[in-house]
C-alpha cells in the first residue's frame, strides 16, 4: 500500500510540502483550521479538512493514527503545534515531523516525541547566507562541517582552460564530479575540453580548499 | 575594502542571514521596525539600527545606498516589502534580494528592479518533502531538473558490499563520488573496501536511475 501523509498547517511550508508529495504521487491529507487555506489545496490533494489540530476527538476522527506520516507546519502559534504534536504522538502516529520557531520550542517537541524537527527560515537563511558571500557559489551542499559539494559559475578567466591545464585536483585537492552545461549534465567530466563561459563546474572538497580555488582562480 | 551587507527584518528568515554572515567575517547592519528584534542582534551584528524601511529619509540616513548587497526579508507585510525594495532600487543600491511570500509578489518585486527573489519556505518545503518520501536519502542538491546529487544511508543490505561488487556505475548509470562515515569524507572511495553500515553514500546520477537503485539495492 502507498504510505499515506497528512501535512497539518497550510502556509507557505505546509503548503509546499503538500504540493511537492502530490507532485510525486504520494497521497496526502491536508489540514488546516483556516477554510481559505483549505480550499486552496482541496482541489489537489488526496483529501483535505478544515480542523483544529489541538481537539483530539477531531485528529480521531480524521483516524489520523493509520497514517504513517504526519508533517506539522504550524507556525507563529507554538502552543498549537505542541499540543498537536502531542496529541499525534499519544494515537500512535509512526512518525512525526515539526516545524520549529526557535530552539526553545525544538527542545519541547523534542522531549514530547517528535521524530524529526526541521528550521526551514533558518535553514534556508544559512544556505543563501553561503552563497551570497561569493559571486560565483550558486548552489551547495553541506557534506559536513568541512566539506562541501557546490557549484562554482565558470568566469571569463576560468573560460577556455581544460581540467588538466586546471589540474585543480594536485593543486587545492578538490575535484570536479560534473560539468552543468546548460540544461545537459557532464558527470565524470573529460580531461582535455576546454571550460566554456557558462558552464557550471560541481566541485567536492574541503571547504577551506574550495576558498582558495575561488580565490585563487576565480578573481 | 569589506563587502558591507544590510538585512532588513530580522524574522527567522532575516535573522539566520544575519548571523550567518558574521559568522562569515562579514560586515552587516541588522534592522528592524521592532525594537526587540534589534535587541536580539545589536551585539552580533556590526551595526544595529530600528527603523521602518519605508521611510525614504530614514533609509538615506542610515546610508543604505553605499552597501554592497541589501537583503529584504520582510514577511506577512507584503507592501512594507515593496514599498523598501522601490526605495532601495531608487537610491542606487547596488544588489537587492528580496523575500517574496507567494508568485504575484515575486512578479512585482521583479519588475520592480529586485535583482534576486527567493523563496525559502517554499523550496525548504520541497526540499523535504523530497527527502521524506525516501527513507534512505537524507539531503539533496538538484543539479537539473532530471540531475541530482543525494546522500543515501547505507542499510543492512548494502553493508559488507564494496563498490565492486555494486558496479553502480555499470548497472545503474550513477556514480558515487564520495562516502561519509561519521566525521570523515572519504573523496573518490576506493572500490574494493566494504561499505559499513552508518556510511553515507554521496551519488551523482539521474533522478530516475538513482530511484531505481534505491528500489532494488536499499529495499
Ligand atoms: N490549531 C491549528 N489547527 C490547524 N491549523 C492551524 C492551527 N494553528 C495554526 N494553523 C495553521 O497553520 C498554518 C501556518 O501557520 P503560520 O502562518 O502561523 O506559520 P508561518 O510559520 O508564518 O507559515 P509559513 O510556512 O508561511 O512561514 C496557518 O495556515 C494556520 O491557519
Ligand atoms: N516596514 C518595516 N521596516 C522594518 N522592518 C519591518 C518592516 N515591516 C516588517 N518588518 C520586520 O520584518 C520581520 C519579518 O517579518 P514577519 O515576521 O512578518 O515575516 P515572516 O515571513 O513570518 O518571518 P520568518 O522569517 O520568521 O518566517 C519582522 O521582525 C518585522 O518587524
Ligand atoms: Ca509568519
Ligand atoms: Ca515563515
Ligand atoms: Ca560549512
Ligand atoms: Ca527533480
Amino acid at each position: 500500500m502507498k504510505k499515506q501523509f497528512a501535512v497539518i498547517g497550510l502556509g507557505r511550508f505546509g503548503g509546499s510540502i503538500c504540493t511537492e508529495l502530490l507532485e510525486q504521487g504520494m497521497e496526502v491529507l491536508a489540514i488546516d483550521k483556516d477554510e481559505e487555506r483549505v480550499n486552496e489545496y482541496a482541489s489537489i490533494a488526496t483529501h483535505a479538512a478544515i480542523a483544529d489540530t489541538t481537539d483530539e476527538a477531531v485528529l480521531k476522527n480524521l483516524g489520523i493514527r493509520n497514517f504513517d506520516h504526519v508533517i506539522v507546519a504550524i507556525g507563529d502559534d507554538i502552543q498549537s503545534s505542541i499540543l498537536t504534536t502531542l496529541i499525534l504522538k499519544e494515537v500512535g502516529v509512526r512518525f512525526i515531523t515539526v516545524k520549529a520557531q526557535n530552539d526553545h520550542h525544538a527542545k519541547v517537541l523534542r522531549k514530547i516525541g517528535a521524530d524529526h524537527v526541521v528550521h526551514p527560515e533558518r535553514d534556508m537563511g544559512r544556505r543563501i547566507a553561503h552563497y551570497i558571500v561569493s559571486k560565483n557559489i550558486l548552489d551547495y551542499l553541506e557534506l559536513s562541517d568541512e566539506y562541501s559539494i557546490v557549484e562554482i559559475k565558470v568566469n571569463e578567466l576560468l573560460a577556455g582552460h581544460s581540467l588538466i591545464d586546471l589540474d585543480v585536483r594536485a593543486r587545492y585537492g578538490i575535484n570536479i564530479v560534473a560539468i552543468k552545461r546548460g540544461r545537459e549534465i557532464i558527470v565524470t567530466p573529460p580531461a582535455e575540453a576546454p571550460l566554456q563561459q557558462e558552464d557550471i563546474l560541481i566541485v567536492i572538497g574541503a571547504d577551506t580548499d574550495i576558498n582558495r580555488f575561488e580565490k585563487k582562480v576565480l578573481s
